[in-house]
């Protein structure tokens, strides 16, 4: 029985990894085919995006059926609780993706346009999160974990940077607006993933502590129940 | 040790009810401030969020201990994951009003542009949504709840068209591209806050049927371990 549980707590890593390994390929075709307006290849990432959906939806029920049927206890709960919360963050970084993709689908529409923002540094540092934040969880690594929380600064800059230099842009040179518009939005999408990336790595965190504010919250509910 | 299990259930329902008003409010004060440029509520809804997302924690470390004390199984199991996951969109709700709330406090720095949308129709039909899918939750009601998903088109379909006429209207007065851009984001985070009342309708689909894709994915889960 307890055998059988870790083999089923085993699958799980290797299903969230997948999930892992799509949602980051997603993040970086997403991005190469908006900066060179492939359209066949946003339209690649936006039909990946169901296999995405149905791997979470799979992960999803394999954590809720180990959850019902082995009644885990202290970390193996908190794993499976953790698997949960990634999976949905990863589930979301496939979305960011498809959104990028479609703008780059829409770009493809306008002439190209010089435009003051750098989206491949910032697409390089968000994928940078998500995986750094996954070799974490692999590593079981919470230094590593915590390592995530400082690059989600960095990115958060770069993303206010962009949106003030993009604002000027469209107001310098309002033929651009549509282009200066799309890559607005993917820098906040990119933005996001580096949400996303920083929310697995307090998930992380959350399983290999239970020291982190989570816990601090799940001790004072069990001490006041 | 049941009548403390059902008991732990109901606070549990009780917490996150809270949490859900709390996020109303957080919207509503958000779009008012929005639109009045009203500064000083636009700082109260930012301030507001650190207790949002206290009792988010709370309610997170009071479903896990559950989950770790009293191992429950089919329909009680599922009510602890639903609202782990409700209170999680709950909570991003509340970020949303927040990021509002900020391009409302940006926005008092600027001149008061006319401009082709409709944010305070938005945000009702954003804000129905979200009370809708909590009173699904409250009166177990799965149809109110598939209710929810209907609205979430209509959501996104407005938004479609503010980007398009906002961006219409910066071509052609370039001078308003920073207000126009505040609604533009604004009418996202309004689209955002729909795409969480859906997750919340689909949690309450997911509580009261485990028939819906998660419920098959479990089922699949179960055949397949």
């Amino acid at each position: 029985m307890r055998i059988k549980f870790h083999q089923g707590l085993d699958e799980l890593k290797v299903l969230l990894l997948s999930m892992a390994g799509m949602a980051e390929q997603a993040i970086q075709r997403a991005v190469d085919a908006f900066s060179q307006q492939d359209v066949a290849l946003c339209e690649r990432v936006i039909a990946g995006d169901r296999a995405i959906n149905e791997l979470e939806r799979q992960i999803d029920g394999k954590a809720v059926y180990l959850l019902a049927t082995e009644q885990p206890t202290a970390v193996d709960l908190r794993f499976i609780l953790a698997v949960l919360r990634m999976n949905v963050n990863l589930e979301r970084v496939g979305d960011q993706a498809v959104h990028i993709a479609r703008m780059g689908r829409d770009a493809s529409a306008w002439p190209a346009a010089d435009l003051p923002v750098d989206i491949p540094r910032l697409a390089s540092l968000s994928a940078a999160m998500v995986s750094r934040s996954l070799r974490a969880f692999v590593e079981a690594d919470e230094e590593l974990a915590r390592s995530v929380l400082v690059l989600d600064d960095e990115v958060d800059d770069l993303n206010r940077a962009a949106f003030r230099d993009l604002t000027q842009a469209i107001q310098e040179r309002p033929d651009t607006t549509r282009q200066a518009l799309n890559a607005l939005l993917v820098s906040r999408n990119l933005e996001r993933i580096g949400d996303h990336a920083t929310n697995i790595a307090e998930d992380v965190i959350f399983w290999l502590s239970g020291r982190d504010i989570r816990g601090d919250a799940a001790a004072l509910a069990a001490r006041s129940a």
